[in-house]
């Protein structure tokens, strides 16, 4: 295992500390804990939006915290559910008297957790409500899920949802548009090679010189085919074909794309990826709105791809090109 | 070799019709080159900027096409310098009889080519003025180089250079701005994992299970040691001291900052490295007025990572804060 790492046991307070040096304008750390909060405050009291998970998938979610995405992230240790307390101590922190929503990705670890924490804080008289993103059409349940997991398309849900409650909406209204955009969201991945999690010290699957494997997980959780190596245009058909059965996708329909590279992949790589994926779409007669390329739910340094479609309808447009003020996503 | 492509002979012709149609609003190609210019014509007439080189360093350079920073991004084949006559279609392209400075990378080949170009235009009454970068710290003679290479540090001189060129100064002015960059910015690379350029179909070097290659080039160049692997805070002290003993930088100095992944390095490690630099610089009372951190001149899918420090002034820190819209930088 070669990585630009001190100590396994340590990598995610020492990606906090130099987040939050990074990006001081933008992030603060709650002391003692593993949450990222904004480092203004909203200027008027407004939904928040708390979301999270194992850390390694930068940069969700932090890098996604700020004006019109999230209010806080809370990490947990690489590919591990962050605890409960963890969880509520970012409600806590962020509840401006209008509610949390909890966006969830659909693995039972985080599941139980999130809940957990929301239990507490309603206990304490916090109004919480929660989606559980399973954007995944790869497969149906998996090694850490029941039911479809949540993986890029996740970062949709942040957009759309913040961009919501940026706007002053209700609990119930920030909810409701982050269970469209759940509804109207999939994505499917494949990796080339596997990842390294520090404190295992060594590769999670093994994988052949001229293998692939689709429909990977984004922890290496196994997908529906291991399969010979094939082209940038033969595997575009393959995650775009599995997306479109599941979306009913059809002419005349609008699109958000995203090309997201799992963290050892090139840009110049999923640019090939795109080219295809936006001949397929074009074929089809759907119409791309905005295509977003580039590292936003990564597994270490994985190498791969996921292809995620956004179904979108005037709302969500709007709130897709709404302004976002984060480390990751910057829009005017 | 696995990688997403479809052809090795067709992998930057294909890579830019990707990036062209995920950013349409942005960018377009000249027809029949391998160059990208912006989409909007500036509002007014201004000294345009072209950069490139070989491709293989994505989002550098057309990644950095749009307001504020370039208005053309020349493609040369993977770790290949572009054409004259490229590099002149560009110049044709972008100029609005204000001027063009070419920022150029210095390896022989760009510089050589560039430089035809420029002659070329001239002799059509096309002013052209032109910066060679050569931040890296590393070492003073290079495989393709008489002198420092140039690496990420060029991106901060498309940033600034193309912030005063959009206020509407001078071809002269920008000239001195940008050269006043190079003169005030050092970088320094290390890799963990050689690349391979897809038309060679193997890897560019080999290196141990536990080596390091200390000041790297971006193209696989040899550094200044082959080294047992060390930690995160170990090269991160290893890389600044370098920079610092080249920069001369002195109590009160303010830099901004660059964290820089060559490709598969995970935004993980590069916020730990960063870490690590935001203390020794604390240590050393120089302010951080900025840092920036991830992938922004690659070498394909490398892993490992450089640092980048840029002394500011009273005008570069403006400059640099102004407002840019391009794919990979976005600032309001």
């Amino acid at each position: 295992m070669k990585k630009l790492i001190n100590d396994p046991e340590k990598v995610v307070h020492e990606m906090l500390e130099g987040m939050v040096l990074a990006h001081l304008n933008l992030l603060k750390r709650l002391q003692g804990t593993t949450v990222l909060v904004r480092n203004e405050t909203p200027a008027r009291a407004k939904v928040a939006l708390v979301s999270g998970g194992g850390s390694g998938h930068e940069p969700s979610h932090a890098g996604f915290v700020g004006k019109g995405m999230l209010d806080g992230a809370v990490a947990g240790e690489v590919f591990t559910s962050p605890t409960p307390d963890q969880v509520f101590e970012a409600i806590k922190a962020v509840d401006r008297g209008q509610g949390v929503l909890l966006i969830i990705k659909n693995y039972s670890g985080d599941i139980m957790n999130f809940e957990m924490a929301a239990e507490l804080a309603e206990a304490e008289g916090i109004s919480v409500k929660q989606v559980v993103v399973n954007d995944d059409a790869a497969v149906e349940d998996s090694t850490y899920t029941t039911g479809r997991r949540g993986i890029a398309g996740t970062v949709f849900v942040h957009k759309i949802a913040g961009a919501l409650a940026e706007q002053g909406a209700s609990l119930e209204d920030v909810h409701r548009v982050a269970s469209k955009v759940i509804n109207n969201v999939r994505s499917m991945g494949m990796a080339l090679s596997p990842c390294t999690v520090p404190a295992a010290g060594k590769p999670g699957f093994e994988i052949g010189e001229n293998e692939m494997e689709i429909g990977m997980g984004i922890h290496g959780e196994p997908g529906i085919q291991r399969a010979e190596m094939a082209s940038a245009d033969e595997i575009a058909v393959t995650l775009v074909s599995h997306i479109l059965d599941d979306l009913k996708l059809a002419s005349g329909d609008r699109v958000a794309v995203m090309i997201n590279g799992l963290g050892a992949t090139p840009l110049m790589e999923l640019y090939i990826i795109n080219k295809k994926v936006a001949e397929i779409l074009n074929e089809k007669e759907i119409r791309v709105h905005d295509t977003f390329v580039g590292e936003y739910m990564t597994s270490l340094e994985m190498a791969g791809c996921s292809v995620t479609l956004l179904k979108l309808d005037d709302e969500l447009t709007e709130l897709l090109e709404a302004p976002a003020h984060t480390v990751a996503w910057k829009k005017e």
